[in-house]
């Protein structure tokens, strides 16, 4: 076994405990708010067998899955035609039966219909746990990153709905980020393009909408030509691009817009039921009716979510909506589920941005011993011990080295008191316990450093 | 996409809300433990460079390490006669960069090296991550299972060795489950082999005594005499298979047998010294030298310790030892470590086995509040969020569906307490509430329901 020079895969991290603390303190703080919720953990393995991925995160994804290959003579069992062509795609089929999980949403809907009859519905489940993705790392992007979702399965109420927007309001209000949540619902995304004469047009002319400030309303109508709408269509969608005011008042000026449309009407009465629930017990973020937004129009059906930070610029920190089919795919119908999913790495670069983290975060370390000797050591154990009973941290220097060392280790692992005893303490069955945030010294009786100690400020 | 039959991977396992609260009982009372002794966090990829971890495990173990495929072209960049071999070592080399972690120990080593410049030592570290092994899957073992690994690196000193036994008895007698732990130190077993002039048979002669509960006196001797051990090697070794008593007897008479050899001289005393340190602070459970103990012996080179369930059988629950150049492969010499990992798995068998779960684990919802339409819902949901506030977990069925579907879920889900509102109870401003164990229904004002709720028993 040479010498090798360590490191790690490109697109994945280490995390050291400062980071763990914080990191931990994101991830609790979500799931408090889930389990108030009635919202019950659980897991799945890293590995899915590959054929439930494949497929289900259209082409690019499909490649972006990261592939186990088999144990074995893999090799040997591929006909030899097929060995020959190299063709990634078809051998990787061949080689490969398992696939590392590229998201929690394919895995739970494989749960749902694996253990249906074990399931009482509606099924209120979160889960966090690591996806994986073979994606080109950047800042901010990597292979390996954690998913925190929730959803309910079995359920068309739109008090699901309502109940995520509280969720979001009181998560990043504990965790101190100021955020706006914008909802808007495919529906009436439909329906305005049914309205215009284009309803094969949906997501282009949701895009298009969506630069209205980057590029203007000129811009806007200009893309919408290039898109193929004609000028009565641009005409009959301006007021739309207008709306303006309350949600209230764009929801009424909408209603009055698509009335005509069924999809348009019943998407615009979902929102407004949505805002109807959520009145009685008002949020503390801004929540904002928004067109444009158009995130996962391809499998949402109903309500749309997605959340900003207001004081950091680094896009969605969290999003989800309604969709009405999840376990088709693996056989179970017509089950209606609505979930969301925080951007836990994104969170984590809010939080150090704006130094919010708590600062005693990881340091459960109350207090060190210094090691004077054997029987200094020994004078000290059974009282950390005492202390560890009572619930507080506390560790004994391992080593009789020189104290310097060892007041080294207590300040760079931020704990705050350190406890000696020489002759003199041992006589008098006392401590000296020193104070590392002030360097104040004073000998004491056990019972009194308890107390002193155990006060976490 | 058409309909697929779900299921998992062979060897893996999903974990439904009453599991994971299980397992994350016998989690967080380990990580406990570990903090109040001063071990903090890391966590690392699940993905290692290949590299990192071949001829880390042995041979036997570099074949059961899940590799993950190359992304994009892996075949093009195969030399073709390598290709046409179909030599699957040779192969998967070439075509698999990156591996699913084996164990924590070898990611911990690279991590120390990798951040030697940000670590101060000694290093108290804990890891708690799930690991991957193409083993054949049967009763108990797992492709994919959790390790719960603590580890001192750089000290030596044997209050290290005290202090993980401290943490052994404080994690068992946590979980409620009684233990024998059973110290050996290989120094012993060393000394053991060149004092009967067989240096070199000292894993042969471990395991032979280790036979002495099975196979009687006369079997050991036959085996030992099967593995080439003369007369008179046996005969020397008579007074340690004999060997009976407390562990001060047997520490006093070894060191009267071993004086002669300077390795076995230095394991007893250092056995010695670590029940001295120990004696300060006494266990709850039994602690047994026990020289039979032939654990991880081609890699620990002090301490030997494991951990055995007194009322269920079931192997060990908990092992580890002191190693002294774990980080000597990837470049960091002479650093001393000791280190000890929990079977959550095992643990979880023996708490089920012993029915000793706590019986309330997994029940954050104490109240579930039935939906009898739009007017009922909107009375109850702020009361519900009051009670959210206040840290009581609660719900709103979300569907006005039949009452006897909507008690069924809180029955099946464990939910305590039901909460009703009629036109009565609105009027009043009262709230039915229903325990659900004895059946009682009453009508209450919402401070005396949250106190009646937020009695947890």
């Amino acid at each position: 076994m040479g010498k090798e020079k360590p490191g790690i895969p490109k697109g994945t991290r280490d995390f050291n405990p400062v980071e763990i603390a914080r990191r931990d303190y994101i991830f609790e703080t979500i799931k408090e708010v889930y389990r108030k919720h009635g919202f019950r953990p659980i897991e799945t393995p890293a590995m899915e067998n590959l054929s439930t991925l494949m497929g289900k995160y259209g082409e690019e994804g499909d490649r972006l899955i990261f592939r186990i290959l088999n144990s074995g003579d893999f090799a040997g069992k591929v006909p030899d035609p097929l060995w020959q062509s190299k063709d990634p795609g078809a051998l990787s089929a061949k080689i490969c039966e398992k696939a590392l999980r590229y998201d929690l949403t394919v895995p739970f809907a494989r749960y749902v219909v694996q253990h249906q009859h074990e399931i009482t519905f509606p099924f209120k489940r979160y889960q966090i746990q690591p996806v994986w993705r073979a994606d080109r790392p950047q800042k901010g992007r990597y292979r390996e990153f954690f998913q925190c979702d929730a959803d309910v399965i079995g359920s068309d109420s739109l008090v699901n709905e309502a109940e995520f927007l509280q969720i979001i309001d009181t998560v990043f209000s504990n965790l101190g980020i100021r955020v706006v949540i914008k909802l808007n619902n495919r529906k009436i995304l439909a329906g305005l393009a049914e309205f215009i004469g284009h309803a094969d047009k949906m997501t282009a002319i949701t895009t298009a909408i969506d630069k209205l400030d980057k590029i203007g309303l000129n811009g806007v109508i200009l893309e919408l030509r290039e898109k193929g709408l004609d000028d009565v269509a641009v005409e009959k969608l301006m007021p739309v691009l207008k709306l303006e005011g309350s949600n209230q008042e764009k929801i009424d000026r909408l209603l009055d817009i698509l009335k005509q449309t069924e999809t348009g009407r019943k998407g615009i009465e979902e929102i407004a039921e949505v805002f109807g629930i959520i009145s009685g017990t008002p949020l503390d973020c801004r929540l904002e009716l928004d067109l444009t937004l158009a995130r996962g129009l391809n499998y949402y059906t109903g309500a749309i979510i997605e959340v900003k930070a207001l004081d950091v610029s680094i896009g969605s920190i969290c999003g989800g909506g309604r969709y009405d089919d999840l376990t088709g795919i693996f056989g179970l119908k017509d089950v209606s589920g609505i979930g969301i999913s925080f951007g836990a790495d994104r969170i984590y670069d809010v939080m150090q941005a704006l130094n919010i983290f708590p600062k005693t975060l990881g340091t459960f370390t109350r207090l060190m011993a210094v090691n004077f000797g054997r029987k200094e050591r020994d004078y000290c154990l059974p009282f950390l011990q005492r202390l560890r009973d009572k619930g507080i941290g506390c560790e004994m220097y391992p080593d009789p080295v020189k104290m310097k060392k060892q007041m080294q280790y207590a300040d760079k692992n931020n704990i705050p008191f350190v406890l000696m005893a020489g002759e003199e303490e041992m006589k008098k069955g006392v401590y000296s316990l020193k104070d590392m945030r002030n360097g104040e010294q004073e000998q004491l009786p056990p019972g009194e450093i308890e107390q002193i100690i155990s006060v976490t400020e």
